[in-house]
């Protein structure tokens, strides 16, 4: 009870961590002696402190003798910063909680190995699943390599993302279009098809107050992007990466001195080749990416079984229209066994218009 | 508190009734003496004695003195059945707690009249409100003439109700399935367009067990229905309505001969004229129906403002593809300020499906 209770306060800081520490988890630890909290903290932001060492320097008395509640298992090795399993031996801390393991096949155990031989009691997996789920994104990020794509879309409840006319300002209310802007935040890029800057020239920040943009990534084949666009135009403030099969030099070097970072991707069927993208862009330690479209990309990357979540906000309207557009398209399945399935989705309602969000089972073929 | 209490035991008999009473209301009935239940019913079945008889006819003991619970306004004219107020007074009732207003505005309140004069204490309005939603279909009717109509489509997450060939076996699930089959009983009639007949060659009854079938009407306007369809070669058994603008003579009178009621309703744009044809089905008595599309005929009924609710089935899986079908299509609206506009869904999850339940809240023009 008291575990859960210290597990779950060091989740809430973890939380707090949000937007800022990608690629690196999020993490919150609590110090307890004698049924107090002395000490705690969280990892705020990427190349800054670990949540362990974040908790030991707030401590308002010694940490001797103390037990750590951290969300999870503590790091053992160099990175950005050093292991904080030494700063936990050190402090004199005799018991550590942990939440997750550390996902990593190649360290995961090694952080706990090194608190017991220090004499340390360890007591593994409190909240396990609500530590798990804190750190989807850097659990599959730090197995794969590559980022976790998100999909998301705003449609009616006829599965229409705009007008035949292509209108789509708007299909859903504040409420739906603000959770969008946190889940820009949230995610470490945002992704569009050239299609969409073509069609919306959008600036594809986040507008929220006390957030962060996302890194801007264009998918344009055949590099039509135009010079003007507000994407190039603000490249110097926002990153902003461009994926292409095109090797024109005189645009890629326009675009480079623009402050655009240009990846050309071998193409397949004259497009960008998505999951070699995907590599290079996890190589650029983009961790996460919010997919926002349109169709045929949305399509392209279910077909590369590129996404782990969808985001479908749907409004309580009809538009009708043969040819207004849906939110995937593409070539589609041929039969309803061959589809996308998703998990049954978490369901909230956004000032009238529904938010659901599913998780990616399997593609049933 | 007493008095709810027995209105909402009465709203439970009501309900018993739910698709065997069209296009009467359903009404529940509690008589009750001395804080005892003494007699109970609910109308039914069409043509068979209203609530309050079936109530008074069953009380144990006399009911002189009692007090009776009914969830709609007694009846004072001679319908299918002698008027239930004289029943009430012959019967030595002193009060009578009323749920819902007869919604005819011609003959509001004249029940209740009756009761008064007769020395009868009424109390009106409890649990007004649930009566009420108890009897959506019949107030539409009784006030419009017209049937309630209840649009109802199956679609993935993505908005597809088939895949880009065609396949539509399955988009949900058993239960959500089920959930349709208990609309089909509810409501009195299934419309679809002759396009589904011609690719499905459905036969649109309800398979629940100790169920009703709906009466199927089909919109065919150029009279295209095969003879040797399933529609056509159980039109005996099951009650069939044609709706068309064609006067081939011939054919229809094949058609009668089958059992199948031919409507010819003056064309508009060559496709009939819905709002007319309407009028005609309200007067064959038909108070409700469920309409499954498919998405032309989903959009001339949107347009006409002929639909009242949307239960939208929503599988968690996606199918894409550009040239696949969504729920709605038709023409479509140009601007997204002039959308059908319905309230915030109810929501239900059947068995992993979404089940959203829609009302049309009015056309943004």
């Amino acid at each position: 009870m008291e575990d859960s209770k210290y597990m779950r306060y060091a989740i809430a800081l973890a939380r707090k961590g949000e937007g800022w520490v990608n690629p690196n988890p999020m993490v919150g630890a609590v110090v307890v002696k004698e049924n107090r909290i002395i000490g705690e903290g969280y990892h705020e932001v990427c190349g800054k402190p670990h949540a362990e060492r974040n908790a030991l320097a707030s401590c308002i008395e010694s940490a001797k003798g103390a037990t750590l509640y951290v969300t999870l298992e503590p790091c053992c090795h160099y990175g950005r910063t050093p292991p904080c399993t030494d700063a936990i031996i050190k402090a004199g801390i005799t018991k550590v909680v942990v939440g997750s393991s550390d996902p990593n096949p190649k360290v995961s155990g090694k952080g706990i190995s090194i608190l017991r031989r220090a004499g340390i009691v360890v007591k593994e997996g409190v909240l396990k699943e609500k530590c798990d789920e804190l750190n989807t994104v850097f659990f599959h990020y730090i197995v794969t390599g590559t980022p976790y794509v998100v999909m998301k879309y705003a449609m009616t409840a006829d599965g229409k993302i705009a007008t035949v006319t292509g209108d789509s300002k708007w299909v859903t209310g504040k409420a739906a279009r603000k959770h969008v802007q946190q889940l820009r935040h949230k995610y470490s890029a945002i992704m569009v098809g050239i299609g969409t800057v073509l069609k919306d020239d959008p600036l594809l920040t986040c507008r929220l107050k006390n957030s962060r943009n996302p890194i801007r990534i264009i998918c344009d084949s055949h590099l039509r992007i135009p010079m003007d666009s507000q994407i190039c135009r603000t490249a110097k403030e926002v990153h902003t990466i461009l994926a292409t099969t095109v090797t024109d030099e005189t645009k890629i070097s326009k675009l480079k001195s623009l402050g655009i970072t240009v990846l050309t991707v071998s193409g397949k069927d004259e497009m960008v080749n998505l999951p070699i993208l995907m590599q290079k862009l996890g190589q650029l330690e983009i961790d996460s990416i919010l997919l926002e479209g349109g169709s045929a990309l949305n399509y392209s990357a279910l077909k590369a079984d590129l996404v782990q979540e969808v985001y479908a906000y749907i409004a309580p309207k009809i538009f009708g229209g043969k040819d207004a557009k849906t939110p995937v398209e593409g070539d589609g399945v041929l039969s309803p066994e061959q589809c996308f399935q998703f998990t049954a989705p978490e369901i909230s309602v956004l000032d009238g218009d529904l938010m659901l969000r599913f998780k990616f089972v399997r593609r049933k073929v």
